[in-house]
This record gives structure tokens, C-alpha cells and sequence, in this order.
């Protein structure tokens, strides 16, 4: 039955919270009662009242979001293009400035670590991209101690061994790839380039490297799918919805589509709260003119709360892991895990493994990286039987940049790596082509490495060659001595005759 | 009987150290014989000699002060209104920066952390009043440590526990809180609003947190217990007079008013250097013309420092303890206890709680912060039977500005927490409204930080979620080596072209 | 037979891929064959295609390395003279700076450490040896280590010993040196000055210093021997070849010739990614015209790295070692052990001694510096007998600066000390005269730290004279807390008033 | 009988290294054979090879240090003043400034600790001045480290003790000292004020403040002695000449003067290099006119050396002690003991004490603070019997800026500490005023903090009163990640509308 065609004026009426109609790609819904229920808030959606909110819309939803979460008598129907009124797209200031970087981006040649991708990408993301992909929890120390503990470990190489093949491939949960990493989970890839996480999905399928997808992908589930080549493994990241049908349905969707392995996100009953992002939106929300409506900023934060509350389940826990056996035969991994408590528990209930993780420093400040809690986390598991256990995987994320990052852990007993935001910034730089980049850069790391540490292949990596003793030994200094400071001189090197 | 009329040419006639009089709301005192034990030395006094002094006393001193203080007898009269010249308030540089300071404040929403409530405060404060604040004891090693300390304790959180519902209220010596914070004495109020502690009172009656009553107000405490709500519990913190009939009377004064706990300070038997107020003052009195009288310096500072032995009793000792209970039936609580052998001491003189505070670093300075007391006091207070014991409670303050730093002094045994000056920064910045938005962040925070451990209520903080082992390993770093920092050229990332 | 003439034009007219001819010193050479096999890439000589090399060639080549390594039919002939057009060598900007840098520097006399003869030598170095010679492998943590761990170790000086005369003379590997110090080699000394590693032969046989000749000289290794005072010991240091037969061709002319000792590099199977030489060639390549060929980025890569196989050989390992104790009779060391593991395998393979050392930092980053690693491997020596031991010895080398380094390596069981940049450094900054100056220095500082630590030779260098208990304690910081410290404002000293 | 007159004529042929006079206080002098004897090299004479020395001489030698160290028979003759022309001395660039620093000096009231006493002297010094005092051996680490030793130790205050009156007053080797602290000897106190060290003496005797004398001082040893008040108790600080009669004479003069006791200095068998004064010395020579003599630099630095070994003894040993307790009564302390081994010895040898000393820093570079070699020295000497000992005596100098400071190291086992370079700023800032100003922040300081840890008199600064539990905890960090510092954005508190 076809949509009835609908005017932009009559749209342009419907433009308060009393009653509040918006255009997606040419559709027209009446989200008057969604509003409250907006996780990102209902000022936004009030901003494109009766007006397209298409532009706005696409970096970061799926394009199904809408239709899945408005009740069909919602759907208005189809915007009369008779009525459409072609405005030439303003170019503003930050368009300017964005074009301008991607212009001055260093050829790919140029680029000779994953931490250059992140400085191009810094240089050409939206500031909103750059805030939100970017942003940690609270003071953001853990996730800068995600990178920093991969500093603590210092590796103790071995010689004179016949390194002339190195082989760094292996198999996860029982899919072959050709790194010891997986592509973690990153939200909103659109954000910060157009066809978003495919970019992902086609450089994975070429390289042979596995993508897990994320449930708040900008692109949706099967597009992602789609994108992959014949015998491409994927694996798929899972925020349990509190209407559990929806979930289930979501899960067994996708082991129909050959999905390989559930990773359910277990460190996340409520976002952390992300300053850079927030202070973003903050002074961007004060800088739009006054909506029309008395909310006061105190309901509309309780807003944002409650919504996302009534997306994400807080109520998860041990006693739901059961029913998600009993809907998948998928192998399951918890994602989240940071305690040898909470190792042991999911190691007897059954599932199939845990990810050291603290969700890219983005949850909890001042929890520990991955890293440092996997000493003592192969410790508790190695109660329960010899490691490596062929039954249950251990992962860690966060903070990875080098090759020599993952053989540090796998040394320390971890199965494989997680690698999110440096392929998603990968991406924001180049495309395809940079995730591509990426993945050389870190095959070229991984043959230097291997050779430099005397390991053939990935069975060689043994405890013995890391020394972590400084693990667990991050300390605090004592503040400095600003008076002293003040009048000591710190000594220079010679001069030359022209600088005197 | 009405007070003599006095002229203001009369007053100013007694512009000398050897006959000083002021004005201070319309009344004329003599206070020539009080200019050496002025706490605040005479000069200040004698800038107003024979003039009116109103301006310079309200902000620190409660209206009060100078009746309670002097002598009947050298209450001289009432100003004859009509030989007062009105004179137009002089507007200075330094009350237009003010001003624009003010008005370029960000709005309430943008607002995200107790830090953002500092850093305006620090912006539109006048100096002096930033510097007399702001500052701590010698070096600022302890108030610094304070904050550094919490950072030394991460989290051990627990993962699929359901947490839809989590509360963190509490009940602190026998009085129900909204969080397990209370706030603490901080002095002097109105140096940085006008309503001065009365903002506290009312945000926390509205908010149900309690109020600690400085003995250093601005407002009297009278004023401050009339703003109080039917029923909002306050508490009291004393310093002891070396008169101690007038302690006698303040305490039961107190408790007749109905105030619920009595916080005896003994970390302060005399006041700490804290450099930053003192250098503000030195250039200040530097600045003025020279006061008419031969004083030397030297005679100045010891002046200060026996005015303040004459308020403040540098002979109180544990053998008053037992005084102390016997003018008083409310709680007694002894507030900046550093050591287990204080803490035992304090058990077994049957009192019934500590404050583990260094006196928000403004008195020794290299003395630890309460959060790295914590630990060893709990231990030694475990010998004396099971901890957390209802008849005992050990409170912490000092550099709190998260709820997870609460939380993690919970967990190590902490009964609740003391904020001082992050409040009094959000009134400084916002008045009223100011301190609601901190206890509003403190409340988001806690709602997320309760959740991301996996804590349903404040009895499942529990020790294991905290790892403490680096609180005492702060450390002092070797000098760095400036000669080879002179030659080593850093590393960057790609240059985008433009920057070539 | 005299070689063929061959006209400048003829030459010309063999500028591809297809067909590469090239000029060094006046004579003709078809590289075309091996311009994939050329170690550092093929698109640098393709610059060159049918045109004269000779000044991009010099710095980085000993004379030899084109007649040795280019079969003898491709050595096309000599040039005519008659056709070469004398080209005025265009001074570019570049040429003009270093030049005013030279002019610069300051008078010997007013160099009075080793930093700052590297100082003067990274104002005067052309950018791109800078880059080479400075850099270190990945983030450069071990490059700095190396310097920092000999501030890890403390002197435990005593006092009231008659130190009127000290003598640090030693031998190494029965061989007199003035010092407990050799001269460790480095390669392309060209790159920093015209006489290359001439400079550090002729100050070492006028300082009695022991100089170890580097395989990837930029002088050929015969100069460097003839450049020898008659009896001056020289070490050689080697890179093993993939075609055994050169390196035992090598190995043997150098005994012939009377090198007294063999340090086999045992830690570059595959050389370190060093990414600031790795950028500014990126760089500089992109900069250049395109080259005519198709060859991809990628491509280009993995011909580097294959060259690089093709000539320094990964399969070298422990079952090789017999095999060069039987073509040489010179003591045996084997340059790069990094554990104790390896150290006792290299005891028991029946090698003369052992360098601890991670290659300048040039090749796996986050090892141990040879300074923290040395105490482990001591203790493990100690296993096999006393020590020292008269028939093994261990060096040590990185990131020595100063005199008091070499002690403190000394105090901890090394045979002696290795230096290798900043001996390089002097001569780039000065030639022969500053590599004499830098001898100088060191023996300043030798006698001066010897009489203050009480030492009046060599043996009386005990370990009790050090404290190394910090030198494994390098901890990783918490990062540091932004917000705090935006809103700290640090005490600063009394201001001049002229500052006010 | 009289000199002989001499024109300055004649004494301006006498202008070559082969015949050198010159002119000091209107006397002339033959110094040509004393050339190369000068400890400070013969450059610095030659300047005045023929002309008026006096001005160069005076601020860095005692009145008395040339008819003392040359032969009777070089004393020439007096000027003849009808020869003399008077030039007006050359007002300089140098000069100027100065003379306007010193009148922006702040008043003496805004001088609130003694960092800004030595913040005004680095700005009123001359540049030579302020390198000659503020520097250290080789990279400063020693010097920093004593500084920063202090805040590795805590205090532990303890709280409630009756503290209405607190002394601080002691008894140093049996003379009484109203602090616990006594001047250490510094040198060249001509540098920073024409007074020199007499403004030490006449402070310390209104003050009660024990002085003790250098051997290098600038004014003679009987000035200072005379400048004292009857019964000021005053210590001597000797340099032991190679030549045992002048030391014996010198020491024998001095208790004939009333000396009190005898600090013999043992870390200074050779004086370190304290290179922030080398390279203002060696840029300085560069910069004047060549000397008329063909002196190579090389020669000049030993001939430097040279002159100091024929000054201070490096033969000096234990042996030597037995001497020493045969020419003097006075008690004898060696100053410059840092190890356990070294302390024993001293016991052993039967003298009454020893200074923890690393000679302010400037010589052994990378030695430990005095503080750091406190706890396991008396940890030693509690070995022969109980501790404190009343016929032994520990003192410890380095670094001391805070009384708080002095009362650590009194905690920690310590008799008394020395302070010398922050009384020498405090002169060079202010004269003897500077000094009284020094001791009274001192004595504020010193009331303050016993009465902060609750201690009434020293007896009673225990070592519980002290957590020194990381005085040895001094690490080295890990070299930061520059790379990943390059796009890590740090958080910032909310900005101010017309910041944006």
C-alpha cells in the first residue's frame, strides 16, 4: 500500500513538543511520543521539528533505526516532492576547515605507525567525531593506563635462533586469521567516514583478519554482513536490550547469517560518563536557540538517563547466561571481565571465553587496563585446569598500537588481541585503504618483532620472554617542588657563538 | 538607652595607634586597645583609623564579631546620619574584571564536574579571596597529596550483577544523608558571595545532605541554624577558646539550637603558614601608604601570631576530652586525627568518632592525606573489635571531587566523607544553585560509579573492590637529566602537508 | 686491460627500470639487475638512472662496495672526460645552513662534557644523517633507557683514601687501553664528515684507545686498518653474511691483518623499524619527481626488507658458532645477549665474552638496557666459576655519557664499556680533534670520580661502591590528572617589583 | 721599612708571562713565577699582566691570600700615587642591570620563606656569581636529590599534647645554639656583597646562631673572628694543606682564637667539575683578547688541576688522623662521610663526630643525600652503643630549606644540621639583614611545626614522628610515549563565553 504523500508545510506545523513531525530520507514520522525516549535526548530531535532531519540523522543511526523503534501507525508517509524546496547545502566554516585537511593528509607512504592514522584522523574528524570517538570516562586515567601498561611489560629477547620464516597467524575460537587481533567493536563509524564500518568489513575480508560487529553500528547488521566475501568470519558485539525478545531475535538472526561468536557486553549497565563528549554537546546545546518548550536541564539529563535505561538492560546478570545458552549454539564470550572473581564465575558458567576490557577506558575511571589484570586472571583460571585451556579464551583490549603490544600479552597468556579505535581511526583517515595500511603496518611490526625476539611462531611467545614485574607497580609521585623549581636553573648544553 | 549620636569629624579625629576609632554599620567603636590582638594584625585596623570601616569587616567577620568581642564600654555611639558624605563607591579596575568574570560565567548546563565549579570560582573571585582559599600549608605537598591519593586506589569492579536499582544514601551519626558526604567547615564564606555559608545551608536542606557549621563563618551561627529546614540536621565544628566558658557556651548554645554532632578541630593549636594568602598579604600592606605609628615589622608578625594564641588554645589536650563530655550530650568527633596511636586514643577517651583530615592542607605540610591514614587506623581500630562498629565512625576529608573517590574510602572503612572547598567553590561560582548542581553531579556520579563496581546499596562496597596496594607507594622521582633532554629530539607523528 | 670509454650521453640514455646505467668516481656501471636487491631500495638509485652518483654514493658506501658486490661483466667501463660538462654545484639552502652552523661553533676549549660535542653535532649534521644516526627502534624507550638506568645506580663513595695518583688503564680481551673503554662501532661515518671513521682511528692509536672497525663502514676496511699506528689494537665488529664464504673471506683477512678480536652481531636477524630515519625518507621520497616505473608502495617495502635478508643472514644461530671458532683463531665475542639464558649458553658454547647491549636502541624496543640487565647475567656467570673470570669477558654498552657510567658498570662485574655515538658525535662535530676532546674528557672524569669515590685503580672498583637497588625499579607513572591541574595554581618565589 | 715606590709606568712593562706584575691595594707584586701555581689558572692574572688586579682580586681572596702565599721577595714596592691615573670605573651593561635589580628588590616583609631570599639573589648576583654558588658536579642530580630527599620523608604528627609552649633551642658539641641548625661553611662570600661572611658573623651572633668559618672565605679568617661578639661560640671548616705545617699553624691559630671545634673536609680530595661555572669560565676566556703567551688549552686545564693538587691534599687518609688529635684540643668532626663503613671508621678513630655531607652537591655526582645515609648510618653506629651518643655527634647539611626540614632529619637520628648556601643568598639578597631575616622565618617556621607534630622541645621529636619509608624509594620513570602524547588530548575545565 502506498504512503500518503504529505506536504513539507503541513510537516513545517507539526514543530513543537506538543506535537513534533521530522522527515527521514523522505518519510515523514510523527515522533511526539518518542521524544522522552530519545537516548540522545529530545533537544536535538526539537531542533529539526517540522523540518528534514536526514542529515543529522544518517552518521548516527542505522537506516532501519527509526522504522524498527516508531510504531507503524508513526509512519505518516512519503514527503510530496512537489512540495520540496532544493536549498543549497550552506558551507560553513568547519566544511572549510575539514576539506582543507583531508586536502593536506600525508600520502599513505608517509605513514609509518598506527599512531600516525590517529593524528590525520584528529586532524580531519568533525570535533564532535574527534570528542566522541575519543573521550574516556571521568578523568580518562584508565584509558590512558590502557596504553601505558603495555609500557610496563619489557621484553627479555632471546638470540641466535634461525628466525629466517616467522609465522604469526592463528586461529580464533576455531576461525583461522592472519594476526593474532581481532577488529573490536566501535560505535557510530559513519561519524567519521561515509560508508562507515564497511570499511572494516571489506579491508577484514582482504587481509584476512576478523571484524566484530558492533550493535550501535551506523551501518546496519546486514549490511555488514553483506559486505563480507564468502567464508569471511565474523563475530558480532551484543548490548543485551531489556526486551529480551528483541534480543533474541538480534542473536539468532545473526548465527543465522554465519556469525561465528557472541561477545556480550558485560561492563556497560550504564554509559560511563564521557566529559570531552558531554562538554561538547553541553556547549553546543547552550549555543542553539531556545527550543520552545519549559524543560529544564535537569529533566533533560534524567531524560538521556532513563532512555538509555530503557535500551540497555541493568538488571543483566549470572542468571540470564542460561537462557543465552539455551537461544544460540554460538560460542559466547563475556566482554568486560576485570576481576579473577568474575573470570572463575564465567569460566563455570559455561561459556566460551571472557574479554579482559575496560570498554576503551570509556566505563569506569581508575579500573585497571586489560593488561594488568591478566597475570592474575591466567593465575585463578589455572586452578581450574592447564593453560592454554582449548575450551576457553581469555582476549584483552585496549590501548594497542604496536605488534609488540600483542605479544606482550599473548607472553602473559592471552588467546588473541582486540584493536577498535586504531582501525576505526584508520579509516576516519583514509578509508579502506588505511585500515588496509594498518594491517600492513602491523604485519611488517610482527615479522620485525618475531625475528627480534627469537620466536618462529606464536607458540614460541612463552612467559618467559616478557618481564612484568613493573606491571602492577604504577605509582604516584609526590607532587613537585614549584619553589624549588622556581629558582633552579636547569644546565644547557654549549651554545653556538651565534645564539649567545 | 539609645546610643550616642556621634559625628563623623568627631571619628575621624581618632585616626592614630594612639586613639583609634571605626565605623562598622553605622556604630563607632574604640578599638585602640584591641589593635594588638586583632587576629589580623593591626594594620588592617588602622587603614581605617577614624574612618568607616563596614566594607572591609563584613566579609570576615560575622555581624556579631565586634559586639561579642569588645568591651561594652568602648562602644562609643551611633554616626549622626547627617554628617555622613555620601560618597560614591569607587569602581576599580579590579571590580570590572570582576564583573566581566561573572558575566562571561557558562551557563549551569555546561557545568559537567566539581573541577568546572573550581575553575570558574577561581575566574570570578577577587584574588585575595582565590588566594586565602586556594591555599595550603608551606610547599603544598599535602594539599596536593590529597587529591593525588585517590588516584592510587583503583577499582576492582564486579560485572553482571543486576544493578536497575542502586541507592547510596546513608545515615551519619544517627542522621539520614542523601550520599554519604557531608559537607565540611570551610571559613570565611562571604569573601566569595554574599549569602556566604547560608547557600550551603540552603542547598543541603533542599538535597538532604548535611551541613557542618564552621566556627570561622561569615554569617552567625545563629543566622546559619535559622536557615535551616525543620528538621535538617547540621553539625558543629569548634575551635576550643582559650576561654573555655565561652566554648562552654557556644557548645551548649549549639546544642540547644539542635545541632546533632560536635567536631572538635585538634590538628590546628596553631594556624599553618599557607604562603599564597600570606604573599597577597605581604605585597598588599607593602602597598599602602605607611600607617602612622613606628611598629616594626618583626612585632607585626609576632603580634599575629599571639593574637591567635589568644583565640585559638594551643593547650588543649586529650585531658579536656572528658570537660568536653560533660558540657555536651551530642556526639563528639575529633577532627584531624593522623595516626593509629591518636585513633586508639581517641577510641579508648570514649568519644565517639574521627575525622582522618590534614585540615585540607593548610597545616603541616609532608603529612600524609586521611585517605593514606585510612588503611593503618582501621587496622589498629579492628583490635579493638569488629569493624565498622556502630559506636565508632571514621570520616575522611581532603580532595574529594569525584563519588568514586567516596566510594573508595568507603570501601577501605570510611563511615562517609567530608567536602569542604568543592562546595564552597560552587557557591562562590553559583551561589545556591551552584551547590545544587554539585550535589546533583555527585548524585549522577554516584548512580553510574555504583553501577559500574556492581555495589546495589553502600553495605556491597566492600574491600576486595578497591586495590590499594600503590596508596602508600608514592615516590619521588630522580632529578631528570636536563643535558640529554637538551639533545633528545622527540618523536612525532605525520605532518599533514600544510604544516611542511 | 683498460676499461672500455664510454661517452656521457651513451650513459644518459640508460635512465629506466629497464635499463639503469650509473657514474661513481668516473666509471660506468648496469645496475639494472640490482636495483631490487640494493638494501636501501631501488627507487634512490633510480634518481640516479643515467647520471653520475658519486655524491649521493660516497657517504654511504666504503670505495669497494660497487666493485665487490656488482658482477664484474657489469662494470661497463670508464667515462670519457671529454663528454663530461662540469656542473657549478648548486649551493642550496641546506648547504648554506650547515656551513653557517659550522662557522658556529664554539672553540673547543668551551666544550666540556660528551653531550655537548653531540650538542654541536646535531646543529651542524645535514637533517637526514641527524635522523639516522640519532634514531632509535619504534616509540624509542630503549634509547632512553639506556641513558636513564645509569642514573638508576648510586655511588657509595669513601672518603680518607690517598688518592694522590689513580690509574683507570685496564686490558680488554689481552689488548692495552688507556681506559676501560672501546670505541663500539657505527656505521656510515661519511654521512657526518668527509674522513668518516678515519677520525676515531687516528685519535684512538694517539689515546691508546681500542677502536672496533664496524662492517657497514663508510671507509673501506682496509683504510681504516692502514689508518692504524703500528701496533694499535683494532677489534672488528661483523655482520654474518647469507654466502658464508664472504664472511669467512672477511673474517680472515681481518686476522690476517691483525684485528684482535671478533664481536659477532647476534641482535639484528632483521634491522629495527627506526622510524624518525623511516620519516624523513617517506618523506624525502614523496618529495621527489615520480619515478618511472609502476613499482607500488608496498612493493617497495618488502624489497627493502628483502635486500636486507639477502645480505645479513636470519638463520644465523648456536649450530654456526663452531664453525667460526674454526676459520678464526681471534677471540670470539658474541655482541647483543640480553639475558641470562643466552649469556650462559654463549659460556658454554666456549665463546671469550659477551656484549650486553641492545643495539644503541636501534633495534626491539621496550629490552633492557645492557646497564640493568648486567647484575642477572652476573649472578648467572657466577654459576659457572668466580668471577671475573680471566677467560670471559662481558661488556657493556648504551647510552654511556659520562666516565662515572663506566664505573658504575664496572662496580657491577663488566670487563669494560663500549661508546659508540658519542665518540661518532665528536668527530661529526669536529673531526679527529673532537674525538681527542672527548678522550680528554673522559679521562678528566676519570680521575676526578675515581679520587671521589676512593678508588686508586681499576680492582679497587668494587660493587660496594655502587647501590643499584633502584636500577630495576623504573615504574610507569598513573597519568596525570588535567583537570586538577588546570585549576592548581603553583606557589611561585617573591616577584621583583619591577615584575609586578 | 718602607717599600720601595714604584711607578705605574714601570709596573705596565711587566705585562708578558715572561714578566708579570701586577697591582693589588696599591702594592705591587711579582707574580711570574706563581703563574702556573694559581688554582685559578694563569689566564685570569695575564688579563692584568702590568695593571690594577684589585678589582678582579678582591671579592674571591681574603685580604690576606697574596703576601701570604708569595715570597716576601716578590713584594716589589708600593705604588707611587703621583703616577696613578684615575680613570672613572666603565658603568656596564652588567652593572646597570644589576644596580637595577637590586633597587626592585622586594621589601624584606614580602620575604615569607627562604626560596625567595634565594630567588632575589639569583636576580641581584652577578651571572658568574650566581653560577659559582649555584652549581653542582657534573648533571646536578646529587644537588637536586638533597633537596628533594626531604619530601620523600612524612611526618606522622601527633595530636592533643599541650603545646602552648614549644622550644627548639639545643646545644651543638657542647656550645649552646638557640636552633637546631649552624651556618656550614661556604666559600667566595665577596662574590655576592662586599661584607662577605662577616655579615654571617654578625647575624649569627644576635641570633645565637653558630658559624663556621671556611677555609676559602673572602675575608681573612681573624675578620671574621674579630667581627664575633665576646663569647660567640664559632666552628672551623678546614681544607688540609699538602703543605701539614701551614695546616698545623692554621689550626693552632684558630683555637688560640677560641675556635670550638674542627670540621675537616674529606670529600674533597679533588675539587669536582661543576660545569654550569666551567662554561661560564670557559665562554668568558673565549671571549677576551688572546693572552700574549702560546698556552694551549689542554695545558691550561691541567695546569688548573695541577695548582689545586699542590693546595688540598688528596694523600689526606685515616692515617692522618692520630695527627690531628696531636695539634688540637678542639673537638674534630670529618665532614663528607656518606657510608656506614666510612661512619665506623670515623667512630673507631676516636673523633666526635661527622657531617652526612655531599659537599652541597658539587662534587661526586649521583652520591646520595645526607638524609638518605642518615637511617643506615645510625642503624651502624647504634652497633657500638646506644644512640644518641653523647661523645659522638651526627650532623647533616644539604639541601635544608625548611625548618621542617631539620626537624626530619632530627627525627631520624640527626645531632644538628648545616645550612649553607640559602644564609649566603640571604646576605647576598640583603646583607646581614637578609641573614636575620633567614633565621627568624626559620624560628617562625621551627614553632609552627612543633607544634603541628606535637613536640614540645627536640627531645621529643622521636623517629615514630617520621614515616621514611621512602626516602629509598627514589625511581626513574620509563621514558614517556611521545608519540601517543602527540594526539592525546588532555581534558580542560569549562571554558569561560569570552574565552570561546
Amino acid at each position: 500500500m502506498p504512503l500518503p504523500s504529505v506536504s513539507t508545510q503541513t510537516v513545517a506545523e507539526h514543530n513543537s513538543r506538543q506535537s513534533c513531525w521530522i522527515i527521514v530520507h523522505s518519510k515523514v514520522y510523527d515522533v511526539t511520543d518518542f521524544l522522552d525516549e530519545h537516548p540522545g535526548g529530545s533537544k536535538i530531535i526539537l531542533k529539526y521539528a517540522g523540518a528534514d532531519a536526514t542529515d543529522a540523522y544518517d552518521p548516527i543511526h542505522p537506516p532501519d533505526a527509526i522504522t524498527t523503534n516508531l510504531p507503524i501507525e508513526k509512519h505518516i508517509g512519503a514527503v510530496d516532492p512537489q512540495t520540496v524546496v532544493k536549498v543549497a547545502k550552506q558551507v560553513t566554516e568547519e566544511d572549510r576547515r575539514r576539506q582543507a585537511m583531508l586536502d593536506a593528509r600525508p600520502p599513505l607512504d608517509e605513514i609509518i605507525n598506527l599512531h600516525d592514522l590517529e593524528a590525520v584522523a584528529k586532524a580531519v574528524l568533525p570535533p564532535k567525531a574527534w570528542a566522541y570517538y575519543s573521550s574516556g570516562g571521568d578523568d580518562e586515567i584508565t584509558i590512558r593506563e590502557n596504553r601505558a601498561s603495555f609500557q610496563r611489560v619489557w621484553f627479555r629477547p632471546r638470540v641466535l635462533r634461525d628466525v629466517s620464516r616467522v609465522d604469526w597467524s592463528t586461529t580464533i575460537l576455531g576461525q583461522k586469521s592472519s594476526m593474532p587481533v581481532y577488529i573490536s567493536a566501535t560505535a557510530l563509524g559513519k561519524l567519521g567516514h561515509p560508508d562507515g564500518e564497511l570499511n572494516l568489513t571489506r579491508a577484514a575480508g582482504k587481509h584476512g583478519v576478523i571484524q566484530m560487529i558492533p550493535t550501535l553500528a551506523s551501518c546496519s547488521f546486514d549490511e555488514i554482513i553483506d559486505a563480507a566475501q564468502p567464508g569471511q568470519p565474523q563475530f558480532l558485539q551484543l548490548y543485551v536490550n531489556r526486551d529480551r525478545e528483541i534480543t533474541r531475535r538480534y542473536v539468532q538472526h545473526a548465527q543465522k547469517r554465519g556469525v561465528k561468536a557472541l561477545f556480550i557486553t558485560v561492563d556497560a549497565p550504564q554509559l560511563g560518563r564521557r566529559e570531552k563528549d558531554m562538554r561538547m554537546k553541553a556547549v553546543d546545546d547552550n549555543g542553539t536557540a531556545k527550543v520552545q518548550d519549559g524543560q529544564s536541564d535537569v529533566k533533560k539529563d534524567q531524560g538521556v538517563s532513563r532512555a538509555i535505561s530503557s535500551f540497555i538492560d541493568p538488571s543483566l546478570s549470572w542468571k540470564d547466561i542460561p537462557w543465552f545458552r539455551s537461544i544460540t549454539t554460538m560460542p559466547i564470550i563475556l566482554k568486560g571481565v576485570a576481576t579473577p572473581e568474575d573470570a572463575l564465575m564465567a569460566y563455570d558458567a559455561g561459556v566460551q571465553g571472557i574479554v579482559l576490557s575496560n570498554h576503551g577506558g570509556r566505563q569506569l575511571d581508575t579500573s585497571f587496563s586489560g593488561l594488568e589484570n591478566l597475570p592474575p586472571i591466567i593465575a585463578a583460571l589455572k586452578t581450574r585446569g592447564p593453560w592454554p585451556n582449548p575450551n576457553f579464551s581469555v582476549f584483552v583490549d585496549g590501548g594497542v598500537r604496536r605488534a609488540s603490544d600483542v605479544l606482550k600479552a599473548l607472553a602473559l597468556g592471552a588467546t588473541a588481541v582486540g584493536v577498535g579505535r586504531a582501525f576505526m581511526y584508520a579509516f576516519c583517515a583514509y578509508g579502506q585503504e588505511g585500515v588496509e595500511k594498518a594491517f600492513q603496518l602491523l604485519n611488517d611490526e610482527f615479522e620485525m618483532n618475531m625475528r627480534l625476539i627469537g620466536a618462529r611462531n606464536l607458540s614460541e611467545i612463552v612467559p618467559e620472554m616478557v618481564d612484568a614485574s613493573a606491571l602492577h607497580s604504577r605509582v604516584g609521585l609526590s607532587p613537585p617542588d614549584n619553589l624549588y623549581l622556581n629558582t633552579y636553573q636547569p644546565l644547557s648544553t654549549a651554545q653556538l657563538k651565534n645564539k649567545l
